[in-house]
């Protein structure tokens, strides 16, 4: 097999360290960090501030993320066919459970948000889309991973950390969630990654039938889980709008 | 000076490609479109899809934009300084004004809308968050270009297309626009951009006084525009919101 362009593989290295922790870092560090000398890392940095990848801040003169990023990850929506597909459907999702409802695909060790309707109520509400969730403890992660096997081996082989005392990490356990989940359709998350937020999560299944991403229902504890127990409505509703994506998506009926 | 490393240049190109018109491309159009060899074009889409920034339909093997740029851009909207100061200004102008509002910042030959806050009210709307407006049509776009000197050379330069029968394409009149929003302080757009639609900007300056960004309010032109006259709360709603982010930023009082 050819070997992959190794002047990529770095530049991608830099992406990945302005995207997390720091986000405003100098030629040093950077240099540091991913183990290039200082000359071949400002090579790399200035042609991806040529092409807009990256900025450098006049006053400090470290480097961050550019908007030719924001510009591309827009066109990513555009061009995603489940997005497309999913946004009347989880439109409706939206207006009938009075929740928020997020549409996640699997990406590296995690899901990916690649929609998000906001609650129909007045709140101020932070916009999720681009955001990552864990795997293992989210409704949509528990999901993909008990229906994508690549999700599978990823959740299986990394650390589970426990966001809450309510986190299942422990192996056997976690085995047996995902089975309850292939079992049911669906899985939740009450109180597993934050406190006080619940989610219901279902798989879309495109026209060969592989998973391809699943779609769920999250808000307060409170409102979902009322006196311990999910309202049976929010898991038909995810479940009925999950179906109807794959439907759309050229899956069979069910 | 050094020269820019060629893989990354050609990448890059790859991925500008991909975010315009087909969005999913075979490797010889890929190749062709970008004058490379096909061993040479495959060497970079394999490297691209290794790292998260391409991705392959299995079905008909061509490519498409990845996952992992979705994931950046959203990195990028945290790191913004801009954005983070006026996530509360905006918010309040969304609601006094009853109307969308955009954040908008000088990207290429044209404005990214780097924030948008929905219309208070219970419509479906499109976020534009990523999406570019052109700079010589928009009120963004004509604020920027009347205190960007960057932003102004490119306006300039390049061709200014008639979206509308109303938009200003010629050189001496668009000059006399941009020397009006500097005397005033702000522009409009009354359907130079889109049949019905009208948006009023102001410019946000940072601590060294250099322009930055614009904020603008867009809506219906007969909510915003009504007899034949700009609203004048919103032009000093729009103005206020400018001043307040601008201040936030270090700039002084005007």
């Amino acid at each position: 097999m050819a070997k992959n362009i190794q002047s990529l593989e770095r530049a991608a290295a830099v992406l990945r360290l302005l995207a997390g922790g720091e986000r405003r870092l100098g030629l040093s560090d950077i240099a540091a960090t991913i183990g290039l000398a200082k000359g071949t890392a400002h090579g790399i940095l200035r042609t991806l501030q040529a092409e807009g990848f990256v900025e450098q801040d006049p006053a400090s003169g470290r480097y961050q993320l550019g908007a030719e990023l924001l510009r591309l990850g827009n066109s990513y929506l555009d061009v995603h066919e489940l997005r497309a597909r999913a946004l009347v459907w989880t439109d409706d999702l939206a207006r009938s459970s009075g929740e928020s409802v997020y549409l996640g695909v699997l990406h590296q060790k995690g899901v990916l948000v690649i929609h998000h309707v906001f609650r129909p109520d007045d709140s101020r509400q932070v916009l999720e889309v681009g955001a990552m969730q864990p795997l293992h403890s989210t409704a949509l992660g528990k999901v993909i991973s008990a229906y994508d096997p690549v999700a599978h081996t990823e959740v299986v082989d990394n650390e589970r950390e426990a966001f809450t005392a309510r986190t299942v990490t422990e192996p056997r356990e976690f085995e047996e969630t995902l089975g309850l989940t292939r079992a049911r359709g669906w899985a939740a998350d009450i109180e597993e990654t934050w406190e006080g937020v619940a989610s219901v999560a279902a798989p879309i299944f495109d026209r060969r039938r592989m998973p391809v991403g699943a779609v769920a229902v999250t808000g307060a504890v409170e409102r979902l889980h009322p006196s311990g127990e999910l309202r049976a409505t929010l898991v038909a509703g995810v479940r009925d709008c999950a179906r109807a994506v794959s439907r759309d998506l050229g899956a069979g009926r069910f």
